[in-house]
Order: C-alpha cells, then sequence, then structure tokens
C-alpha cells in the first residue's frame, strides 16, 4: 500500500533538499510511483492561494484569514491530488502539511489549538500522513540558509520570536505523535541525509507490505 | 451609533440595484457617512480570492476550501473595513455577507450547517448586521435577469437546483432571525424600493438614536 510522507521544518531547515532524499530512497528500494507536493499549493488553484499568504502586501492579512487560506490550500491539494495518488498506488512525498499550520499559525501566532483542530477536523477529518520528518534547526541558522538563497517572503520576514515559537510548537507535536521523526537539521547534508534514510528504514521495516516483493 | 446593514439574495435578485435605495435613503434621513461593501472581496486582497472562487476554471474547486476562501474573505474584509468603520461611526451596507454562505454553502452544496457555524464562530465570533433585507426571487427569473447582464460565473453556472436548495435556506435562516426582514424582490423596482424604504424606516423608528438631532 502507498504512503503519505511528510517533510516538516522551518525556513532553511533542508526540507527540499530531503524531498530529494526521500525519493531518491524510495527508488532504491523500488518504489518508483511517487509524487511530491508543497504546501501551500501544489495544484494551480491552491498555488494561487500561497501567493496571497507568501507575497508581501500593502494590506494587512489578519491571521484568521491566513489560517483559513492555508486550510482552503490543502484541503484543495488533498482532495484532488493525494488522496486520487494514494487510492492509485502512488506514494506521495510532501514539502509542508498540516503541522506546518499547528506549528505556525498555534505556536507562531498564537491561534488556538483547538480553533485550529476545529477547522482541520471540519474539512480533512481524520486523513493524516503516515510518516512525518520534522527537520529540527535554531531558527537564525535556518533563517541564515533561507536568506543566502534568495529574497525573504512575508512569513520568511517575521521576527525570530516568531520563528521560536513555532519551532517549539512543533517539538512539543513531536513530542506527542509517533509517527513524527525529529531529524537534526544542523547537522551537515550528509549527516542529514544519513538520518532520514535510516527513519525511513525503520519505518520500511516496520511496514513490510510496502516494498515490492 | 452606526449600523451594519446588509442586502441578501440570489443572482439577479436586486442586491446592487438596493444597495443603492438604501444609501440614498440612509443620506435623506441625515445619515451621510456610509461605506458599502461586497462579499466575496471588499479588500484588495479579498478579491483575489473572490477571483478564485468566480472564475471559471479546469481544476475543480472543492466545496471545502470553497467554504474557506469566503470565510477568508470575509474575515479580511471584517476586520480590516467593517469593524473601524463601524468603530468610526461611520454605517456599512453590504452587498451579501454571512448569511449567503449559510445559505449557497449549507443548502446549496449540502454542507452540514454545524461545520459552517463551527468555522463562522471560529472566525468571526458573535459579529453580524444589525439589519438584514433578504431580496427573495424565483432562481428562474433571477438567474435570467443575471444573465441579460452579460457573462455567467462559476457559481451562476449552478444547475437551477442549487439555486432552489439555497433560496429554501434563505427563507429557513429569515425565519428564525427577527433582523432578517424578507422583501419580495419579483415585484417592480419601484415596489422593491418602496418595500425596502418601509423596512428601513421601521428599523430607523426602533432605534432612535440612530439618525442625527
Ligand atoms: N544540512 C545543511 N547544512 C547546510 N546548508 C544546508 C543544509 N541543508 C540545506 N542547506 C542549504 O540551505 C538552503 C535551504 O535549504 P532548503 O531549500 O532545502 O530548505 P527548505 O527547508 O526547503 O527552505 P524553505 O522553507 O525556505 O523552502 C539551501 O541553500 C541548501 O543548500
Ligand atoms: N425588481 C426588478 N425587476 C426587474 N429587473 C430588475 C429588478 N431589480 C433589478 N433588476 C435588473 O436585474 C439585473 C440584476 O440586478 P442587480 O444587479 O441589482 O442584482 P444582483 O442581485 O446584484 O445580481 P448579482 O447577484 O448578479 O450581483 C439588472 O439588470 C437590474 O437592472
Ligand atoms: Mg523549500
Ligand atoms: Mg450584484
Amino acid at each position: 500500500m502507498s504512503k503519505f510522507i511528510v517533510i516538516e521544518g522551518l525556513e532553511g531547515a533542508g526540507k527540499s533538499s530531503a524531498v530529494g532524499y526521500v525519493t531518491d530512497y524510495l527508488a532504491a528500494h523500488g518504489i518508483k510511483r511517487v509524487e511530491c507536493t508543497r504546501e501551500p499549493g501544489g495544484t494551480p488553484l491552491a498555488e494561487r492561494m500561497r501567493a496571497i499568504v507568501k507575497e508581501v502586501h500593502e494590506e494587512r492579512l489578519t491571521i484568521e484569514a491566513e489560517l483559513l487560506l492555508m486550510y482552503a490550500s490543502r484541503v484543495q491539494l488533498v482532495e484532488t491530488r493525494i488522496k486520487p495518488a494514494l487510492a492509485d498506488g502512488v506514494w506521495v512525498v510532501g514539502d509542508r502539511h498540516d503541522l506546518s499550520s499547528q506549528a505556525y499559525q498555534g505556536g507562531g501566532r498564537g491561534i488556538d489549538a483547538k480553533l485550529i483542530g476545529a477547522i482541520k477536523q471540519a474539512v480533512l477529518g481524520d486523513f493524516k500522513p503516515d510518516l512525518t520528518l520534522y527537520l529540527d534547526i535554531d531558527p537564525a541558522i535556518g533563517l541564515q540558509r533561507a536568506r543566502h538563497r534568495g529574497e525573504l517572503d512575508r512569513i520568511e520576514l517575521e521576527q525570530l520570536g516568531f520563528f521560536v515559537r513555532t519551532r517549539t510548537r512543533y517539538l512539543e507535536l513531536a513530542a506527542q505523535d509517533d509517527s513524527i521523526k525529529v531529524i537534526d537539521a544542523g547537522k551537515t547534508p550528509a549527516e542529514v541525509k544519513a538520518a532520514i534514510e535510516s527513519a525511513l528504514g525503520h519505518y520500511l521495516a516496520s511496514e513490510p507490505s510496502c516494498i515490492p516483493g
């Protein structure tokens, strides 16, 4: 049975790099039908929602509108791409998913976790990733890496305290959920890659039906 | 104290025309600081959400994403324009507001009313219009009027049954809420105008503090 694997973490944690490590590892283990997604976005309509959230505007985007746009984008992606792929036996590797909203909107923005949970339950029900790899990074280091890469977007321009609160919430949530594995993303790329491969190896070994005979 | 007055109804019911009758009536009664809004939309960012909902796309917009976009647009408008205007003593006349989501997404699309209520409560709390004028029209007549006006948008292209369910829900909700007045919008423009002025007259008489000395 195909699985939904999600990479999570702050800006510059190394998520996009990690997506590549995961797909390479899956391919090396005979899993070749893999789709990659990113959030917010991942479909043409969801990418339009992403743009509203990411661009720097003169108008202040309220934190409630931001939260609802994140979930609008997510449910659009889940219903039109992720669920159909999984139903078709295709694996999905996601660059961010629901944990981002819980960490950024809940921890970073300070929106009540119960309120976020109510919206999530209303539109996604019990849908969730099979495995999440959370790349844990010191926010200052992550932002420095992201800055090297180019212009910062509206969210990346937040104060450091925002990312510190977001990271704390990520770690709290990871501690409560066995399907979330914490990867130390402050190490070298080679070390991060090895840690991801080790986590994937353990996961696949625990799900023997996953690996093509 | 300034008030939030909303015009509701199906496509072609005469909402945009009614907004003009209301502002003229308020001006004639000494109320000149009035702002008009429309939903979805009403701010530059909310208009971008409106476009996603209204344009005809190749990609199917899921009903959950549509619902969340409506609320994202609404909370953005309420927090950045409507509440500041009311706090400043300016009256607000809205072309659609929350009742539209309850009628279209609840009645038309068939989304659970409790789920819609949970999202509404989460982001808008107890904020609601002081007076709503619901322009009741036979959907076939309304769509014919709207068609005369130009190209139909994604929502206007729905089947008649969708609008019949939406109208039924509008009438059910109006029957349960004293702040919603039903106006027969099948009559001539002059008759509709008179009915709106009468409803406004009753409302202002019941709120004597509204009318400038
Ligand atoms: N372990 C690492 N050590 C040092 N630099 C790294 C490491 N991993 C990635 N980088 C570099 O940091 C930058 C950000 O990496 P990447 O784009 O993978 O992160 P990201 O989490 O996807 O960022 P964003 O949230 O902005 O999409 C890139 O320039 C990348 O080459
Ligand atoms: N009472 C009426 N009798 C006949 N035609 C009317 C009446 N009221 C409005 N119209 C006409 O019907 C068309 C739609 O009116 P209007 O734009 O005010 O409706 P609306 O509810 O705002 O529509 P939409 O939902 O598409 O914005 C216009 O061409 C208008 O002139
Ligand atoms: Mg990335
Ligand atoms: Mg109109």
